[in-house]
């Protein structure tokens, strides 16, 4: 009896330790589980990666949506017809030629932040948004051209509002620095003036006819390929933009411009004429030599 | 004393009951401090993001190794000069003609999977280049032009054998379905034949002179619309490719290509001539008023 009532003080600290340790358990559990799915593709990556780790693409983990079978095939069951195709061929010369005269072109081309309030055409940004539209086949993409100067206010005081947040606070003491060479701040001028913005929204997934979503591989990275396209349809105009991305911005825009769920602004580019007193910073560009390599 | 041995073991739990609760207290603390820095950045981000939360840009990750003192602002103190700037003034109708010509020009461009071995000129490479060099002004890129047939062939090797994976393990039976349509699998005869291959990295980060890291913020954005800019110099020139993004290649093409490490592969684009009896998927894009929206 002695002896228990000596022990019983023994038993309940090893009673506690087995708890305790039980609970460290539960808790370490429950941390993994809660981990973000991008988290849980890279332990799983560890034999083989469903996920481009590299990319950090996060296609697959809104394809993992799929499983709630709330998504279907992109197409039919029976192929696509394959069709013969022919592109322009030119003699050396004028590959040469032409190889020239487009780097001259595209060379002259800047981001220009003073953007004259000079109405053109809609036709030219309707076929400057078609050339954009040329990009990866499955269009991942909506282009909202705004004119409307109501339309246009509000978009500024939306991104004036987070930007001056982004100065002040997020972006840190460097990155602020870093845009100060090129004399840009919260001040959006330009969201006012230019006669139209263009804001490009990629589409995550799409919508199908029926409902059913589709797949966007790589949507960010495809969207990104038709500004591309869209900056070189520009330039060929001889209209100037700056591509910005608001940072925060997307969701009250998305908003803002009725846009649906599945898409996210990705740039923001004000377009128009240059401001006839227009400058930009005197940067200069790498010589050919530090950005291509031969092998 | 007899009280006292009756209290010892409730002593003991309550004693056991505190270690155990400061062990989990502890444990939470840690599993907090590991997180990945997006994490800590989303659980900040419920009152201030500091990263773009809807892009999910991870620039800022990347930045915030700025904290080791490793990074140095990425330009001296002084604004950089401001210079005019004017762009090429087309009237009106010069305008509309040139916008419509450029679309009917890229509305032929194509991802063309056979690809011819004829020849051409390096220096329509190195103006392609040049042309998409001319995109964000913090040149996040390197473009590593292939005409080697050894590095060719082991790219080639890297990617099918990396590429048959993906479709065999990896894809899912659903985006094997979805390319079945464009007729792709894992066999990439083009990597042998192109005669120059484009593989383009992005620079997570860039590194100065004085080997001090450079942030450089959106980086994945700014090097695919550099690419939409060289698809479009291609295309007129003459030139086809079809634009590829091998899932999880990455790594092994960097080292073969002897990149750095703040270097990643973003795209890799087999560039020549379309062989001759190239063909395409008859695929139809969408009209202008599905992926535009005027307000």
């Amino acid at each position: 009896m002695a002896l228990l009532s000596v022990l019983t003080p023994v038993l309940a600290v090893v009673l506690c330790l087995v708890v305790g340790f039980m609970l460290l358990g539960s808790r370490k559990t429950k941390t993994a589980s809660t981990s973000s799915g991008k988290t849980e593709g890279a332990s799983k990556a560890d034999f083989r990666p469903w996920v481009d780790q590299d990319l950090q693409d996060d296609t697959e983990i809104t394809a993992k949506e799929d499983e709630d079978g709330d998504w279907v095939d992109t197409i039919e069951d029976e192929d696509l017809l394959h069709v013969p195709h022919s592109t322009p061929r030119y003699p050396e010369e004028t590959m040469l030629r032409r190889s020239r005269d487009m780097y001259t072109l595209m060379n002259q081309r800047r981001s220009v932040r003073f953007i004259s309030p000079e109405p053109f055409p809609q036709e030219v940004i309707d076929n400057v948004i078609r050339t954009a539209g040329i990009g990866a086949h499955t269009e991942p993409w909506t282009f909202v051209v705004v004119s409307d100067p109501e339309t246009k206010h509000q978009i500024r005081r939306i991104v004036e509002e987070e930007e001056e947040v982004n100065y002040r606070q997020r972006m840190g003491d460097k990155w602020v620095h870093d845009l100060a060479k090129l004399k840009t701040n919260w001040i959006k001028e330009y969201l006012d003036v230019a006669p139209y913005l263009i804001l490009v929204f990629k589409q995550t997934y799409g919508i199908l006819p029926n409902g059913k979503k589709k797949t966007h591989y790589y949507n960010e990275i495809s969207v990104s390929i038709s500004c591309g396209l869209l900056l070189a349809a520009l330039q060929n105009v001889g209209l100037v933009t700056v591509t910005t991305t608001p940072l925060n911005c997307g969701p009250q825009l998305r908003l803002l411009l009725k846009r649906p769920a599945n898409e996210k602004l990705l740039i923001l580019l004000p377009v128009g004429y240059p401001a006839s007193d227009a400058t930009v910073p005197d940067l200069k560009r790498k010589p050919l030599d530090d950005i291509m390599v031969r092998i």
